[in-house]
C-alpha cells in the first residue's frame, strides 16, 4: 500500500508539531541533503506549456530514495477562486522503484521555499541580522517571517504591499509571532534600515522593486518572486554589486533574477557554501543575494521528512496491486468477470 | 478534490463492464487519439537509472488534458514476491493545472498495452485472420488474448512458453474465453500456421526468438516484448524483410526491434496510417510488424477512458487545498497552530 498525506493530514502535522519546529527540522535535512549534492541525479524541470500556465514535472534521486512534484503555475486561477500554484509529490523506494508516499506539496512547497530561505541566509546573511524588509504579503510571506523568526533570530519584520488587504491578512496571520511588525509606505522605506532583504511579489514582468541605492552594506537579499522566464525583481545593478548565490546554475539561469545577466556571469551554488568548498559571504559590507528558484532536492528533503514524521500513519491507497504470482496480473484483477469476457 | 481510482475500483470497473467491452471501447479512444496525434505534446520518457532498475515520468498533452505515468521497470522485483513493472497516472485540467484524476495503472497498462496491440493489428493484419501464435505466457498474454479475440476476431491460439507453470496459469485464465488454445513445442512450431505472431516475453538481451525463415507470407507481427535498449526478441531478418510501423520513431529507434537497424531504417507511424497519410499492409504477401514500446498518448487514451467511465464515482482525495483567499494559505492551515508558532 502507499501512504497518502492529504492537505488534512499534512495540516494535523505541521499544526500539531509546530510550524516552527517543522521548519527547523526541514532545514537541517536541507542541510544533509545539500552536503552530498553531488550523489543526486539532477535534471530540469519537464515543463508541458498551455497558452494559459504550465505544468511541470520535478525528479530527483539519491540512489536509494527517488521522489517528484507535479506542480503548476496558472496566474489567472486566481479569478475563478483557485491557486496560482498547487502541487503534489511522491517518494519511491529505488530498489523496487514502488511508490512508497504520495503527499500534497503545496502547503509543503510553502514551507520547504521558506526553509530554503532561511537556509540559505544562516549561511550568508551577518549573523547579527535582527530586522527583516519583506516587500510581498502574498501566500508565501508568513512562511518566510516565520522561518527567519527561528532560524536567523529576526525580531523585526518591516513590510511592503501596495494590497492593504494583504498586509491586513498578514498582521493577523503573524499576530501570534514573538515579533514587532512595522507597515512601510514604499519598498525603499521597507528595505532602509533592514538586514535582510527578503522579495516576494507576485507582480509579472521584469521589474525593479529592489535597486542598489536603497541598500546599506552588509545586507542579504532573499529574492523569491523571481522564478520563471520573463519574471524578475531586482534592478541588475543591485546583482553587478553582490555576491550571487543559487540553487542549481542550468535552471536559475533561466527562471532566476540572474537572467538578466550574461552566461557567464559568475554565481555559487549553495551546496559549495556548505561543503566548503567556495566561500560565501566574503566580508560584513558585501551584500549577498540569494536567486532562489526552487529546486528539485527541497522537494526530496522535504517530502522525506514528511516521510519520517508520519511513521506510518495517515491512510493507505492501493496504487500497486499486490500479487501472490507476478507472472499472473490478470487471474487474481479480472478472473472473476470471466463471465464478462464470453458475454 | 482529486478522485482516486485504486486497484479496487479499476478491477471492479473493467469486471463489470468486461474486459472485453472495456478494450473495445479503448481501441475507439486510442483511434480517435491516434486520428490527432500532431496536437500532442511529445516528449522521450523521463528516466532516473539505478543499478537494479528505472523510474520513468511519461506526460504528454492534448492541450486540454494533461496526463503524465509514472512506471518503474525492476527485473529482480519478482524474486521479492514484487512485480516487475508498476505504474500509476494522473490526468489534470490544462485550464487551471488541477490534477482531476489519480489512478493505479499496473492493471491499466496491461489493458491499454493489449489495446494497442489489436488496434494496430486492425490496421495492418490481413482481415481473415483467425490464428494467433502467441510467445510468453506472462503477465500481459490474457490480456493479448482478449483483445485479438474482441477486436480481431481470433479462434485459436497457440502458445509456447518454456515455464509450464506459465502455460497451465494461462491455460486456466483463458478457459472461459470462447476460443480453442492449443501449446506448441517450440516457438517455430506455435508460429507455423499462425496469421497473427504475439511475441511478449520477459527475456533479457538480444533474443532472435522469431527468425524470417519461421513465418509465411502475410503473416503480422505483434512485438511487445523488445521494449528497452539491450533487448529485442526479433531476428533482424525480420525487420529486414518486413513493413515496420512504430508508435513515436524517436523513442522506438532507442527502445524498440529497431535498435538493431541503422538509424535511417524506414518506418512508418500508426498515426500516418490511421488518417491515411501514409499506407499499412502494401498487400496479401506482405509481413507487417508492429514494434510496441507504448508510448504516453496511449496512457492519454486510457486515463481519459477511466475518467469518463467513473462519471465522478470512486473516492476524493484532499490532494489541493481549496481556500476562499488564494494570497492567504497560512491562515486557513496553520493558523491554528499559531500557539505552537511562539512555543
Amino acid at each position: 500500500m502507499t501512504q497518502f498525506i492529504g492537505v488534512k493530514e499534512l495540516g494535523q502535522l505541521v499544526g500539531t508539531m509546530g510550524p516552527r519546529r517543522f521548519l527547523k527540522r526541514l532545514v537541517e535535512y536541507l542541510a544533509e541533503d545539500f552536503s552530498r549534492w553531488e550523489k543526486f541525479d539532477k535534471v530540469p524541470r519537464v515543463a508541458s506549456h498551455s497558452a494559459i500556465g504550465v505544468i511541470e514535472l520535478m525528479p530527483t534521486s539519491d540512489g536509494s530514495l527517488y521522489s517528484f512534484k507535479y506542480v503548476n503555475g496558472h496566474p489567472s486561477n486566481p479569478k475563478q477562486g483557485k491557486l496560482t500554484v498547487t502541487a503534489f509529490g511522491v517518494l519511491s523506494d529505488v530498489l523496487t522503484g514502488y511508490p512508497q508516499l504520495i503527499s500534497e506539496m503545496t502547503l509543503l512547497t510553502a514551507l520547504r521555499t521558506a526553509a530554503t530561505s532561511a537556509y540559505a541566509a544562516k549561511l550568508l546573511a551577518r549573523p547579527e541580522s535582527r530586522v527583516m524588509a519583506l516587500i510581498g504579503t502574498g501566500a508565501q510571506s508568513e512562511f518566510q517571517t516565520l522561518a527567519f523568526l527561528e532560524l536567523l533570530g529576526i525580531r523585526e519584520v518591516v513590510v511592503f504591499d501596495p494590497d492593504p488587504a494583504a498586509v491586513e491578512k498578514y498582521r493577523r496571520n503573524t499576530a501570534a509571532f514573538r515579533l514587532t511588525v512595522r507597515t512601510a509606505r514604499s519598498a525603499a522605506d521597507a528595505v532602509a534600515g533592514a538586514d535582510i532583504v527578503t522579495v516576494c511579489t507576485a507582480v509579472k514582468g521584469r521589474q525593479a522593486i529592489i535597486s542598489r541605492n536603497m541598500l546599506k552594506p552588509g545586507v542579504h537579499i532573499n529574492a523569491i518572486g523571481g522564478d520563471c522566464p520573463g519574471k524578475t525583481e531586482l534592478n541588475s545593478d543591485v546583482l553587478e554589486n553582490a555576491e550571487v548565490f543559487v540553487e542549481f546554475t542550468p535552471q536559475t539561469r533561466i527562471e532566476g533574477e540572474i537572467q538578466q545577466m550574461g552566461p557567464d556571469f559568475a554565481v555559487t551554488e549553495l551546496w559549495e557554501v556548505e561543503t566548503g568548498r567556495k566561500a560565501g559571504r566574503t566580508g560584513a559590507k558585501a551584500i549577498t543575494v540569494f536567486d532562489s528558484v526552487g529546486f528539485a532536492v527541497e522537494d526530496f528533503s522535504a517530502l522525506r521528512l514528511v516521510h519520517d514524521l508520519m511513521e506510518g500513519r495517515g491512510k493507505w491507497l492501493d496504487l500497486v496491486p499486490e500479487l501472490d504470482n507476478p507472472k499472473d496480473l490478470y487471474g487474481p484483477l479480472l478472473g472473476g468477470a470471466a463471465m464478462g469476457a464470453v458475454a
